[in-house]
């Protein structure tokens, strides 16, 4: 076994310098973009109370977070596999606020599972969260700041997918189905099945034109699904159409904030179907057939915790964005490193402290190490030249 | 159970705006410093196979690793609880550089119990390493930069403890000592326990000078300690004065360079005594009893990963340094936010990017939010006058 235990578990990923450096990079300009749009940082707690973690978030959830045993407490932890319900939390029980409030937050979650970019099991998430408003602005900010996320980390030419999972939700309860088969035509929807979506429909006797819209709902995506559900749909109930106004209402804002994005409308489209209760949007990049970032609205996430407020957000895997980037690595201009004697002189200090401020990186030469001064990538040095600390270029390159 | 949903588990923290503000402002400066300085970011991963991660670390960490069964693999995983042994692996296995390599890291390490600074068990890992170069200087420049992490993140007055574990396990192996004997022997002498100390010598019958110079480091500590050490371990091994040798060299060059830093050296001082080989370190900040950061050599760490090279570091608790801090928080004159209202026109979309590349917060007013521009924190709006968007004071302020 010892000749092993270098290797990693499958999914899970050491970064080396390079790629470090670029995800360190990205980090700090998203983070900063963020914080200039208003949103303040939170850092949710790795491991939780397993019951606090997955309130209201469903199975899948559940299936993909590693539970350990507390020693302290013996109650079960989990490792969180989504910070949105820890954002939430921070929002309902520790902020407390009445006014809106931006949130974001950035680290590592784990699955216990494969999934997503690259089938990794261990996505270092970003997101950015809106609580306490519940208009379409804060859906359409919340877009906004998606699609300036994506750009900022080099994705070209990026499209949405948009849908309201209110549409289907009231169906559902117009046509009167149990949980069960609510959830069985759930899965044949997302997989635009319709054979075995008129099949349940049929066994389920649901009555009228209800079945039929139902079934409609696989057509309805498109560029103009919009204007086809306002016809296929005029026979639903008003909490239906109401679900569709709005999303047709955030469509038409979002056109007027960035006229030349992409948007396929699909109103079976209802990623986190289980929580979420009003727009849901993924992004997707050219040639890459896997979601990028992913978001919603769920008003009712903090009621566990002590407040329903309206919120809604979106996330992504910064790891997933860097692999999908257009931008070539980082390559920039940036100087090569300083070479400097091993002497504690206090002149040869300034001289070093000096550079560093200027953002040059210094390497003091550790006396018998190995190597060349270009493999550590140094092409000058301070010497001293009569009398004086000065960087002089390096004659061995 | 519900009203108890936002409860932490102990020792587990959640982060809210300001400190993690605070947090961030220190994290960028202590990872550009340490680019400065020639050290590259790695980002190991966040669990490992466990006896990847527990590789010559002794019982000590096993006890305070979170295990975790691997449903892919059915092997066993461990959460880090120091990430170390990692970044040794990086050097050894994925690096495998012949030049000597500075690698830095940050993350969070989680541990069973609670331990440390203010009984976490979450700590903020940061820490620095230099692998393939053995002399004193490496120790040296680990130990200057240990000192400038401490004054970056506000630290005043810290001290150094400062011992070598050679000359204990050269006595031990002088003393002929088994291997039982030797940990209970350890175990009095990290309580300074010299009554016991003087029972165990009897009772295991160590012939000779050697028991009185076991005895003798409980006594060799403080700042004359070096001098006194020659005098009596002059009986000693090669070997123990070899690392007497050694810590003296490193205590001088220090000196030269760091010459006002007081430095307590304690020949008792073990800490991590199973897998260190050399000098070993411990920051004390005043009036605080528990160490602040802690590092050392351990010469051997990679070769259990295929190569052993000579390697020395430090790390410490990013959120207990921050705790620690004289610097006042983030109260500096940054201006408040800019409030604009939420309207799509491309003229005042270029106003707020500007605003923004000039690194000011601007947040959009959503229609219907509740509170006024201060509860925001906004001083200022972005309005038309004369039809161009111009900044103007908020007159409500």
């Amino acid at each position: 076994m010892n000749d092993e235990r270098w290797l990693l578990p499958t999914g899970i990923e050491e970064v080396l310098p390079a790629r470090a450096a670029e995800l360190e990079r990205l980090r700090r300009c998203l983070l900063d973009l963020y914080q200039r749009w208003g949103y303040e940082l939170v850092i949710p707690p790795f491991i939780d109370y397993l019951d606090s973690l997955l309130t209201g978030t469903g199975r899948d959830l559940d299936l993909q977070t590693f539970k350990l045993t507390d020693q302290l407490s013996g109650r079960m932890l989990g490792v969180r596999a989504d910070m949105t319900p820890q954002v939430a939390r921070i929002d309902a029980h520790h902020l407390r606020r009445e006014i809106s409030t931006r949130l974001c937050y950035l680290g590592t979650v784990l699955h216990t599972r494969t999934d997503g970019f690259a089938g990794t099991r261990s996505p270092l998430q970003i997101g950015a969260e809106i609580y306490g408003h519940d208009g379409p602005a804060s859906d359409v900010e919340v877009l906004r700041l998606l699609v300036r996320t994506l750009e900022t980390a080099g994705i070209e030419s990026p499209h949405l997918d948009l849908g309201h999972v209110g549409i289907y939700r009231g169906l559902i309860q117009q046509a009167g189905l149990t949980r069960a088969d609510e959830l069985r035509l759930f899965d044949a929807l997302q997989r635009k099945a319709s054979a075995e979506i008129e099949a349940i429909i049929a066994e389920t006797g649901v009555a009228g034109p209800v079945g039929g819209m139902l079934l409609s709902l696989v057509e309805l995506n498109g560029e103009d699904a919009l204007t086809r559900a306002s016809s296929a749909l005029r026979a639903a109930d008003p909490q239906v159409l109401k679900a569709l106004e709005r999303l047709k209402a955030v469509a038409e804002e979002l056109s007027h904030w960035l006229p030349g994005l992409p948007v396929h409308f699909d109103l079976a489209e209802l990623r986190g179907y289980t929580y979420k209760t009003g727009v849901v949007f993924a992004a997707f990049a050219p040639g890459w057939g896997l979601e990028i970032a992913r978001g919603g609205r769920y008003d009712d996430i903090g009621q566990v915790f002590g407040r329903a407020r309206p919120a809604v957000g979106f996330s992504a895997d910064l790891k997933g964005l860097i692999a999908l980037s257009a931008r070539a690595a980082d390559d920039e201009a940036r100087p090569g490193a300083v070479l400097v004697p091993w002497d504690p002189d206090p002149a040869l200090q300034r001289a070093v402290e000096h550079l560093r401020a200027q953002g040059r990186q210094v390497l003091h030469e550790l006396p018998g190490q190995r190597g060349t001064p270009r493999d550590y990538n140094c092409c000058e040095r301070l010497a001293q030249v009569d009398g004086v600390w000065q960087l002089v270029p390096d004659e061995a390159l």
